[in-house]
């Protein structure tokens, strides 16, 4: 089982996160590529910094907005959203030939994750840009929604994923942040929901029913001021129930 | 012998250049990558149509400036410079290996040219850039200046290039667009001078002296009205001096 | 009676449309402000121009995407963008005030305009930037939508808008681009309908229909390579028709 | 007597400096515009705080150059510079104006500052957009340099400032930061050299002589983990030596 978190996002003068500390109790990460987050300069010293602590790296493109952070949807069109995600990976590539690593997986960022999930065809754009960055290079998709099937259909390898900070609604969708409890704030119960939906046993839900969740990669937040504690947690529950954490 | 000319410096709704006209004449092409012009459809539009014309893809990274088009320098660390151009060679790269190219060289754009021509150290930034993308992809610098040598000495391969177009001083530098006759307007003058560059026979100077060139690959500037004609005249004279121009 | 068209859309290196040519027809300019489209010095350039030629000078706002050319809703906050069009107009005005202008309107441009149409909150947040900006200027909304409304409770001076190039469903919205017939090219019909559309005249409409607007000012576009045409034509049809084509 | 210092330089999602506390203890602020720096909404809201806490607001125009934080000299012309400083300045005032404030002053912010120092036809180019932004503003030069004079010339009223956190050489300049003792950290320290600085004592230089300064306004650096402490002494010595705290 792989843990995963958002890593990388500091832009220029402007630091964001503790990527040292964090990077301590995850197995892979996903990195800005430079449009939403990140910068050429923050590219190259946190890939040095996920190798120096054995992590492994993954692309993390978003929309081109860095004032917004990626969080806003840009309503691009397909080939747009093919060709800027390309665009990303291969300058991610570039650092990560420096260092002998290879590109772990790629994520969606913010809305353009929420774009895919909402549109078949930037979700395909998104996977086939995936592809086409060679080496067998998988896609993470969240667990349980349509995403998963639609990238399979491009060929490309499909890697399900949970959030176990976050609450669930009954048809597999993450509970709006608006809704209270959508949030979980406790390392122990983080942890449970985090076994909960590595083995498949039902979880349940904001909206009083139960979902089945099949996840590969476990994603935390890093920008939470509690993410170290969590994962530290969450990496304790899953080797307790006999679960190994390593990067899929 | 190697015509190159810049291209691919479209900008979203902003058109640059007639590309496909110029692709007919020329052997290789340096490519926007971003920076200073292009964006991730435009590179990827012309790298198909590079291929389709059988241009070779070479890298044409610059500085972060769309508005002044990489033509002023900004006074940028080598470590600023050295991830700049790796971020931009990177991304290029993914989008040659979705059409089986392999990056042809590496050369610096404007401001960031002139950048490296002045300082030795952002010379070797941009030349192990360069080298650390791979493939033994070389990097191209002015012939007759200390930045052949600079940049040999890390290692990577260079390729001499000059300029049929402009007039020389006589140590080697280009002169100064501000003097008159620095700009070579008539073909046929072009073409006699760009067979001189590269049998090694002298060439007159602005300043009234010689200067010897044994350049590699000769650079036009696609943004001339005439560049297709110039192209084409300098093809012709090339071939008649029994030199074959193709890609390097 | 009022005819404006968009200008100022030029960036840096990049042309981008005859300012000079269609400033002779027209009676008033929607002026890129430096976040779809122009820069600081287009603006200065545009503005003085507009000057020499007689031509009052608004501002068109747009979203902070240039490689879109702000044809991309971006799913901005209404607080964000009455701070983004607040910036773009006061922006404007210090180059009017140096040529001793005022600000004629403020029309919000292209996927932003959208947004608001389909938005209350994002159109009043423009209409409250425009009434911000000073000089009671007055909000350009489309003519026979809830635009009009929901800008005039703001209590900011609102005009309305026609197109007369543009084909327009019974509802009173333009017909999307994507339909046959959505343009018109004609010169002549477009002078006609303009005619219609100022006296109040019940133009058809592409679903077959009527629809009757009672427009204060006339948009045409000016990236049309027959704008100039268009222009002279509509402008003698509204003087034959005994309508004084000035800026309102 | 003023003080000073740069706020307002938060970016996006990407917090910096903690200006509510610092102004508690500063006359004016030099607030980021949005090239460097800033964004439409980090301005509102820092003006909104600025007037809150009774300080005054000044402009503080940068290369634009998020990335490198305007820290990076730009080699743009004089003509780029004034329409870029002219633009960033009206967009500043549009949301002053919106709270009833006028414009304090203008000050070049980081590289941009370093580059009117250096030259002449840079320093000139400020000054006229500052001149024309209006309302008699203000344009801060460092006391001591030829910047006083060159601003001088233009007609606009010129403010001198001192850095009571830096050392200086003997021909009034900015001890250079590599030097050591380059910064002082001791807030008395700061304090008795900014009395000096504003009554005409003579400063012992870094090079071994003295410097005379006749400063109207003083800089402290909010960035400082101190800088709330250094204000604090500063003022409070200011005001034993009868000296009273405001702004200009």
């Amino acid at each position: 089982m792989d843990i995963n978190a958002d890593a990388g996002e500091s832009f220029g003068r402007w630091q964001l996160g503790n990527d040292s500390a964090l990077f301590a109790h995850i197995t892979s990460v996903n990195l800005a590529c430079g449009f939403h987050a990140g910068d050429p300069l923050t590219i190259q010293q946190s890939i040095a910094l996920a190798k120096e602590q054995g992590v492994a790296v993954g692309a993390h493109p978003g929309f081109y907005d860095k004032v917004g952070f990626g969080r806003r949807i840009i309503q691009a069109s397909a080939a747009e959203v093919y060709a800027d995600v390309l665009y990303q990976i291969g300058a991610l590539q570039a650092f990560l030939r420096v260092h002998d690593m290879r590109l772990h997986h790629v994520k969606a960022h913010g809305a353009l994750h929420w774009y895919a999930l909402a549109n078949a065809d930037i979700c395909t754009a998104i996977a086939k840009a995936t592809q086409n960055a060679g080496d067998d290079v998988p896609f993470v998709a969240l667990a349980g929604t349509k995403m998963v099937d639609v990238a399979a259909e491009t060929g490309v390898k499909v890697i399900r994923e949970a959030f176990p900070e976050r609450a669930y609604m009954a048809d597999g969708s993450l509970a709006p942040r608006t809704l209270a409890g959508s949030s979980i704030h406790d390392p122990q119960e983080a942890a449970k929901r985090a076994v909960k939906m590595v083995t498949g046993e039902p979880l349940e839900t904001l909206d009083g029913g139960t979902v089945t969740l099949q996840a590969e990669t476990l994603c935390i937040h890093g920008d939470n001021p509690e993410a170290v504690t969590i994962a530290a947690t969450m990496s304790d529950a899953l080797n307790a129930a006999g679960i190994t954490v390593k990067a899929f």
